[in-house]
């Protein structure tokens, strides 16, 4: 018997038929044994029509309101999705936020959970109950609903597993786990048997959207080994744990590619100490997100400071750095858009040496110019033309034999068979 | 300075627009100077979509988790309504019922509130805030959520009132008040500036609908004065308050009239002690709601029981007795259907004879037949044929005289005037 944490998005939970589905999934596993906790989001679309009745009551609704009316969608859920499970001969009991111990800070539509009081989700447990629990909601020290923002199912889902102690969380959802590459872009890309959590991060960083970093860093953290996997079928996921040794065998566990970007370059600006300082407070105040800084000095004592940001952001940050140019004299900026960033995730890298000059050789062979570079521990990401892109991964996802099928992990241990 | 509690139904929140209109109308109560808690229920439409929903989940979804559905409905109005005030200038908190510490027994979709803690609600006050309470609903003592069943948020209206302490409770529908009569029967029937707890409980008994007796009862017991006005307009309502002194001079006060109603007489039962006993346990056990019983004993022993139920019931009741009536010898069972029950209410009867007359008298006048008759100290009801029940309630309405129109009758004290 194992303690289960499950998690279901707005996709899979978007009609009556898909709640039906998930309560047959859901009751299947616990009439294995495990005891199972299931975290639902608002079914598909609904989220969106309360925005919009929110906004024909005011312009900028306000944030405390906006979350009690948001949490209504996951409550829908957590009604149905037990009843669903009841109908079946189960036996569920559903959970909001406030009710499961959610205690979050009062930044509302955006919330931290700062604590979770898991007696009462426990007690059901105990008492051979299913728990369906709403995802994305909270409650604040005021005892105020709140919600916890873009991919916060996820993060309840994982938070609660931490508190509870469960032997594994599963993400499902619409892809059936954490591939080499998108395999739109790369046809012979492989779902990955188990990533590690810092792959996992990286990876998110750079573009693989299927789970948000502060989900995976709050696994992390709490050590929850979670699996992402499919809502659709039965097929193995992708387990998201601690690093161990046999990952280090491999170099490279994925490719991202991330799309839309734009190179901004900052010419002739004086090498004096607070320059940099003042020309990113200005993007950052901005809300401008700044990825990729590369900065050269030349023997004249004035630096160029490239660096990327989403093409759609150009205007926006050519406005906050004006001010900021004129000050610093003959200063001037150059924008180019229609450029992609090609990163390549690994912890084997930290043991290997070499592995940036195999990609770039790779990318040479095949014609493709580097424009920037930058590197961390486990990541080396790269800047090509955005036409190139596609074909750029799928040369680098070759050069390091990605697209082989390796030998299955094991499991680790306390993995329960669902 | 008043502290009123404002209720609106689900027509009255039905839509965007109606939302709307009611924000403009609690926030110029607010800006007056009044403290204010608006309760309101379910956008029309919403209770209905989410039953449906459950009937996808289960033929027969469980209560707790349909009073965790249906507590979605009056969510989403209360945020939305508090964003409107917000929009409008005013300052407005939402509060689910469990938050505004609506405590009641654990029947879920049919709970008694056992007791408000109004400490919540009172601080949002105090600090200037109007509330926007959700109707219906509660907290188990086990802190699941319930809802109160049919007129619940009259319910939780009149009870928050008597919490709180407050001046007056305003119940807005779509009707303009209490009248004489149902105005699409008699068109000369009076909208009552004022009527008595009692006279409400007699005519909401007797087919007027204007409210569920629960409620009425209630805010007789906890001493709530409550005003029942429409929506639509800024006109006068009714006022239902304690009995006094210048009520009495008004003898009836109001007619109110069933149809659809059915009376079954039960022949030759045996007038033996716990006859009557068995015949209404099985009609109570079947669920059939049994009014006016008539019953007569010939000189050969045998009794003749008559008595009304909704048409509706009649095959239910005739299976419901025919054991009993096996067990009771030669007893036999006749139905009519087609009958009506008209219902003369006051409480100046009390203190006024030759009441019952003067209605007999103008029925006989019209030659309508009287087949029951039943009275309490301050109503008398009659069933007459169905056909003839318009013209009879136009009679009775007119040989009381009440079309006339009365002065206006000074308002309590404690009114505010909003």
């Amino acid at each position: 018997m194992a303690l289960i944490v499950q998690k279901y998005g707005g996709t899979s939970v978007g009609s009556s038929e898909r709640i039906l589905h998930v309560a047959r999934r859901v009751w299947e596993t616990a009439r294995q044994g495990n005891q199972v906790v299931v975290v639902v989001s608002a079914m598909g679309g609904v989220t969106d029509r309360l925005l919009g009745l929110a906004a024909e009551m005011s312009p900028v609704p306000s944030p405390r309101e906006l979350d009690v009316l948001l949490a209504t969608g996951e409550q829908t859920t957590i009604a149905l999705l037990a009843m669903a499970i009841n109908q079946l001969g189960g036996r569920a009991v559903s959970m909001t936020g406030p009710q499961a111990g959610i205690r979050t800070d009062d930044a509302h539509t955006r919330a931290r959970i700062l604590e979770i009081r898991p007696d009462a989700v426990r007690r059901h447990l105990d008492e051979g109950a299913v728990v369906t629990l709403a995802g994305f909601q909270g409650e604040t020290p005021t005892g105020r609903i709140s919600t916890l923002g873009r991919g916060g199912s996820d993060l309840t889902a994982i938070s609660m597993a931490a508190a509870i102690g469960a032997d594994l969380c599963q993400i499902f959802t619409d892809v059936d786990g954490v591939y080499t590459c998108d395999p739109r872009v790369v046809p012979d890309a492989r779902r990955l048997n188990e990533i590690s959590y810092d792959e996992m991060l990286e990876m998110a960083s750079s573009g693989s959207k299927v789970m948000q970093a502060r989900s995976v860093e709050c696994a992390k953290k709490y050590h929850v080994p979670f699996e992402v996997r499919s809502s659709l079928h039965n097929g193995p996921g992708t387990l998201v744990t601690e690093e161990h040794q046999n990952m280090e065998s491999v170099i490279i566990r994925g490719i991202s590619l991330e799309r839309d970007q734009a190179k901004i370059t900052l010419n002739d600006v004086p090498d004096v100490p607070g320059s940099a300082f003042r020309i990113f407070r200005a993007l950052g105040e901005s809300g401008i997100n700044v990825d990729m800084i590369v900065q050269n000095v030349s023997k004249s004592g004035l630096a160029r400071i490239s660096f990327t940001v989403y093409r759609n952001d150009i205007a926006r940050a050519d406005e906050a750095l004006s001010p900021v140019l004129s000050e610093l004299g003959g200063a001037w900026m150059e924008s180019h858009g229609g450029i992609a960033k090609l990163s390549a995730v690994g912890i084997g890298m930290r043991s290997h040496s070499g592995v940036a000059a195999e990609m770039f050789e790779a990318l040479a062979e095949a014609g493709i110019s580097i424009q920037m570079i930058s590197t961390s521990e486990i990541k080396i990401a790269v800047t090509i033309a955005e036409e190139r892109c596609e074909e750029a991964a799928r040369v680098v996802h070759a050069a390091f034999d990605l697209g082989r099928t390796d030998s299955p992990l094991p499991l680790p241990k306390s993995q329960p068979q669902v």
